[in-house]
């Protein structure tokens, strides 16, 4: 089972590279980055399993990684789901803020991803209020794209690029501000864990598990799982009792 | 008529893809998404028919399917079956709105197709008040583009991308409004339906002949049929009287 | 004279295309559209002769035809003159919209036209007043362009191009209004004459001819022809006594 | 000597296309257009001289025409000089405004060519007082741009845009203004000669000194030639007294 | 040394082309126009050395010319050196409108060198105080576009489009205000030395150097130099008292 | 060491070009200039360590030189750390202006540099707070562009290019404040070590420490390094007790 999981990690995160040497403080970042998207993720029901967190330099670029249980069986996600792996991909960077007081360059490729997400959805998924059910961009091909220098000119109109703008800004900010309340509320833990890490470089199955039965999840009602058809609660969210439909957008309880 | 049907099929939605395994939930949402569609489309007079519905996964992407007799063969589309096509194509995203009170990513083609439409009607069929009898684009010839790499540049102000995004965000989303008061309105019949859908995976002419029996369309004189010069109703509606012609834009009665 | 005149209708409008099955409803949208454009050629003076309407289909996209003397042969054309012929290309819009309270996607092609016969006046010819005597477009060089990726950059203001997009509009409105108005003055001839064409499908010279003396053209003063230098109406209008010059974009008396 | 100008004239104008019917509508706006240049030519001190005018089309697309001695040997030209020169190629546009009241596509290149004057004023000369001595714009080099798939961004603001426009706007309505007054002015005169164009369809030198004497140029002080250095009046304007330097953009005085 | 002389001429200034036939006028602008550039440049401290003026024409497009230090090995040049190099540009435009209160077009060449010098200073050398030390644009690498068919996209918003228009058009009136002052204070020597030039075709060192010593310059304090570190003013300016720095974009005293 | 030291400097700067000479003005702001890098980077805690500071011109374009420790080993820089970056780039356009009053063309580089850093930090790294977490512009790949034509067009509205340029001045203009400041509070020990530098060219390891002994850095309090998370001060700063987090974009206690 181990070697599966070398293989795996692998792939996911790239050769080992003991030799690359962060200074204390560069080291200290990245633990306590990947942390906080491990313990964001663990906070929010219907997020990704996580299966390890390393702090051992891997690959082009990655200084830390966390990996989760690969997504690509899924066919549909909602907009609660997307919000939610938002505000995981958003936890390295929200970790930062709370425990340093300061951020790093360190978030940049979470942003992108974060960005990508919160444009879609205000694009090409209809899942913002103000600009309703239009399709303002479609999914790039870039196979044609290496045939014709044709340039994808925007379709729509100043006013509406700054109502994408406002609606993206708005989604990513509701994201990282619930990260943010999800480390405040679990920072002992955190603090704990992290040190653990520094010391051991990785935490595996078991820590993770530990890890997640002692941490406190959103309060009910800050943002519900998608309701089963007939009223009850879908079985993966594992909460008591059934919500009504929630009004877009609401605010987190903070 | 099996294998002529499965023929179609397999060139509309592709090969089977049994092996596809959406989970529950996702299993739940596409067929409620599908019904939708099938449900506006049976409701509304003068839209394509309906010939089967299918949550078994065929082809590349699409997770269910809903069979309506192709329209290659018709030649003009008056503003109102154009804007009846919409309320139908925005019946799967109507559906996941009503039931789940959330919406999913799976309606990503359906708005991109909503979209054009839309576009069509306000941008080159002058079937805008606001913008007039002004073909403010043309159809693409990509077959040109390929040779040149011209930029198609928007040849009008501003001021006129605004106006032309609100008429196309108001064209969708009364079409939208339009699906989900058909899908309230036949609420208990779309969950009836639904459950047997879940089970057996298809629905073929027979139960959804029934099923039109059953279905409540709008009230009269929520969207008029073209009505024949004489002033007879088209022999397409079925409907008891005619009705003056209405003003373009006219919100449902809702 | 049959064969010389079915060899023009094949470069013209193309192969019959007798199996090429439209609805009867279609059928009817195409009568009163290709008479729409016949009758307001008819009612305004100066403009193209009309030899043949036909709603036999033919050639790509053809579903029926209006065949017009050529005009490749002139040189020079007035304001007045390119008015009247943005008024015949809307006709058949203005028939749907007359006739049946609705219009179709068929009159496509008229307005790509339209359009371009008002942008070239209002940027090409100088004969907007509000923009003036300035030429803020060149005709295109197709064959140039075929060897620069040239980009013809939009060289004037948002303001301006808002103050184009303004005349260009109501260029084509008043055109517009100008066909709806003959159209609703001549409604009993046009009813009667589309039940005819309906019948034989083709209306040829004689029976064109015939309608021209039954059409109630615009009445006096609504939109004068170019007199002469001399003071005396040029021969071609037929009217009784010269009018003095109008101020443009005076609109119709209706 | 008639050999000599025969072979300019081709070149000039083209062969001459003595099939090329025009209506006789169409062959008097040209005699008005074409004349319109002449007398504007020649009520205008330090312009081009005319040597002859024809109506017998030539060449491509060219339905008349109007020969000035050619400008190639000037090195400099003033402002004063290029508000001359627009006036001049506005003075076809103006006769036909003038005689019929009505305006006619014949005016197009000629649009094109002054509006070229007027950008180059204002965006390369420093020619503007609003936008001062700055080059927003440099001549375009095209062997360049064959190689270079480079486009020319606009290097300034909308704000700056929108005051270009106005410049140019500007500077063409003076010179429309300009060309309408001097052909009022010379309206019987105007007449009279084009009866006889009309008839002999050229006029030759003699025919053009006999006009130039009778014409009546602008009234003293209404656009000042360039003064020499000393304050005496240049040779090439022949007015009796000198003026003082005029303010930018002092519009005639009608 | 005179066939030392002839080679810089020829390679600065081309050939002669005596054959080239400028008219009186033409050659009485171009000798203010050059003696404009000359005077400017004597009166002010810190510009490069005028060598030799001439009026004869030269090489492609050059109708005179005026030859001054070379300055390729400058390395750094301040704010205040560019803005005195402003001037001397376009004191041949401000002797134009001086001497005959009347501009030609055979200032473009200066403009559009002043343009470039003024956009350098506030895009890429942060000397402007709204737009600040931030590096708006970058220096083109010619070398690099002609392999990538790439766009140089504007990377600032049309607000600071605007305001760099502003700070440009600012820079460039104010050193033609200098220009125009310098040559109004000095207009009876430039008038008598002007004749001179028209007769003798060319000024060399000795003339120069004569009327350098006749030369009003700016008066104190109106653009102070740069001052050495040590208080002291550097000693290329000959002044009498150092001047405290000056705040940046003070207008001349007139 | 010496040839070690010798090898490096040829690689970062260029072989020497002693051949260069700059005239006694251009001399003494390359002087000042580059102290003002070294003096910046001496006084503020946690930027790169100055080896060396040369005045012999180098290299293609180089006038002098700062020779810092590279920075390649490092994986992540904070926000903090970008902006001490930011200030001593700025060094040397500070110096030129407390030193001279007058800014020069040679902090070009250093200003593109400065804005490089400023545009990543707002619309890549999330820095700013008017911004937020969104990102913006993603790190361009010049490699896969030399292939394809694509033009990167800016994918956001006009009012956030608007936000986008005032993020941009702000921290380019604190980080210039934070500059002059610190050369001000230096500006004794600045001119006496200019003087050095000026005689001997070529400020070495032990200058440089015995410089850092007597610059004083910022006040407590104006711009707080990264906190450990156990709130002890990280060992680089070497200040003597720790500061809370501070509010972004605090500006220095001037």
């Amino acid at each position: 089972m181990a070697d599966f999981d070398n293989a795996i990690e692998r792939i996911v995160a790239g050769l080992e590279k003991r030799n690359r040497l962060l200074n204390p403080m560069e080291r200290r970042v990245v633990a306590f980055h990947e942390l906080g998207h491990t313990i964001v993720a663990l906070a929010l029901p219907g997020t990704d399993t996580v299966h390890k967190v390393s702090i051992i330099p891997r690959g082009i670029g990655a200084l830390g990684y966390t990996i989760q249980r690969p997504i690509e069986d899924r066919y549909l996600m909602t907009r609660a789901e997307l919000e939610r792996k938002m505000a995981v991909l958003l936890g390295g960077r929200a970790a930062e803020q709370v425990v340093f007081g300061e951020v790093s360059t360190g978030a940049e490729d979470d942003l992108a991803r974060v960005t990508d997400i919160a444009r879609a959805m205000v694009l090409r998924y209809g899942m913002s209020e103000a600009l309703g059910n239009v399709a303002y961009d479609r999914e790039r091909t870039p196979f044609l794209q290496s045939n014709l220098p044709m340039q994808q000119e925007r379709s729509y109109s100043e006013e509406t690029a700054h109502a994408v703008d406002g609606e993206v800004h708005s989604l990513v900010e509701h994201a990282f501000a619930r990260a943010i309340a999800i480390l405040e509320r679990n920072r002992a833990l955190f603090d704990r864990t992290a040190a653990a890490l520094l010391k051991t470089e990785t935490l595996n199955q078991p820590e993770i598990d530990l890890l997640k039965h002692e941490i406190s999840g959103e309060p009910p009602g800050s943002r519900a799982p998608l309701p089963s058809p007939s009223g009850q609660v879908a079985e993966t969210t594992g909460e008591g009792q059934p919500h009504p439909p929630l009004p877009l957008h609401q605010a987190p309880d903070q």
